[in-house]
């Protein structure tokens, strides 16, 4: 296999709630840098646009924007700009009248992907977003195939392995990870479940997470970009901004072998899962 | 919920390929150990009877037992004796001819459940081990609901689910991790994935490895019992025998909310799982 050596960013920024025009501005500049940097994929937060803690409906709507609103136009013109591929995460306003909380993968042509969260966080439930019914995408792009969620649907290995097993390279995901303590010494569990995310699939993963404090939540910056035996290639730097870049060997994510004789993905046996699904809904 | 403490072992001893009285003997020591030691539940490695490195079927076929064979049946008379549950691996001589590599779980009672490993590692597969074809039990014991896998299984997320959907608090999975290289400071990452397995369904996971060397292949030495949060108990002696101990309140794996309006399982969106599936079966 020839390699397939790719630069991939996190771009872990602080960002204020519902100051849409504030937020596209740090987006922007971190995206330059990134570029500057000779980054060619570009991962960006969670709900960029907006910001999290949203007072209510009302106030999320106001900052909502459509697909092809101005945010995603200028990462779009960002991206065919400086030749990127962009992933990131942003309040949309559906035409169905309905908030969602996406993500977009836009390269130099535009726009390849919008995806739904389909497993919302806490509040995202009480009367704020819709979750989304689509299966994450997986973009042929001129990198690597690439998939995309956001967040809390990363810890659904279930959701994981549908973009694995789609023959995503690379997961990006945006995501808002709020501050949890861990045990002293212990890496956040966020990051341990990306690792075993990465490492179950053979897949590279970045997650990019965001910094700082909004309304009183403390985010924990937990932004990792891990490789495709689930070790991390990035410093966490937790809590606080900055670029997180690393250098890929995406051709690697396309090697499932881990002995001899075991796959990954061959290995496993959906037959058996179906049937041990049928139990648990007892309809076996 | 009221508080069920429980206190786990996890029996990571050595063992001689082939040698299944010396085996016998070494487990016999150690579950007495634990024992002593006011153990509820004993966890013992993979193929705790015979070892791991043969060199052909034939060594294999004359190690093995059958479930009502002297192995299990000193396990269940040290359960009845001094009141233990026990999970121990096995090489199982199948009443059908064929050999398995399965775990037992006995308790005072007698054998309550013998699994089959459905994930077979490497060699197993090259004329040595049949695959099962069962669901993994889950047991109702006196301390707890107990499910059983063995070894590589725990690395295919969709297995772990189904014992936490059936209602696990605990899942004990005998294994043999052989070593492979880690980054400097890193975590082993097969450790990695225990912590997920157990963070992604609020279920307490132990994992039993063997110490030393055996024909040329050093083990991990990873025994790991860890919290329903995902954070390591005991701590790691990698390479080392001895009995890892932890106490931990099995009622914790009954809660699986992690936020006001969140729960692992509730959450689960099973639905688009199947979806996602048949696309990648290409019959969607």
């Amino acid at each position: 296999m020839t390699n397939n050596m790719v630069t991939v960013a996190s771009c872990q920024v602080t960002l204020v709630v519902g100051d849409v025009e504030a937020n596209r501005q740090s987006l922007r500049s971190s995206i330059i840098r990134a570029a500057d940097a000779g980054v060619q994929v570009v991962v960006l937060p969670e709900l960029a646009n907006t910001g999290y803690m949203f007072t209510d409906i009302d106030e999320l709507r106001a900052a909502a924007e459509p697909v092809d609103g101005p945010t995603v136009g200028e990462w779009a013109a960002l991206a065919a700009e400086r030749d990127l591929i962009i992933v990131g995460g942003f309040a949309e306003a559906g035409r169905d009248g309905k908030i969602y909380n996406s993500a977009v993968l836009v390269d130099a042509s535009g726009v390849r992907a919008c995806y739904r969260k389909a497993h919302l966080w806490n509040t995202e439930k009480a009367d704020l977003f819709t979750p989304g019914s689509g299966v994450p995408p997986v973009v042929d792009t001129a990198v690597g195939r690439i998939g995309v969620m956001v967040c809390y649907d990363l810890e659904f290995p279930e959701w994981v392995r549908t973009v694995a097993l789609e023959g995503a390279d690379l997961l990006c995901c945006p995501v808002n990870w709020p501050l949890y303590p861990a045990p002293e010494g212990e890496r956040p569990i966020e990051v341990v479940k990306v690792q075993a995310a990465a490492a179950t699939n053979r897949m590279f993963v970045a997650a990019t997470d965001r910094a700082g404090r909004e309304r009183g939540q403390d985010w924990l910056g937990g932004s990792v970009i891990v490789d495709a035996d689930g070790f991390p290639l990035t410093t966490l730097g937790l809590g606080v901004a900055g670029l997180h870049i690393a250098h890929v060997d995406l051709s690697d994510a396309r090697n499932k072998t881990i002995s001899e004789l075991n796959d990954v993905h061959a290995d496993r046996r959906p037959e058996l899962y179906f049937k041990a699904e049928r139990r648990a809904h007892g309809t076996a």
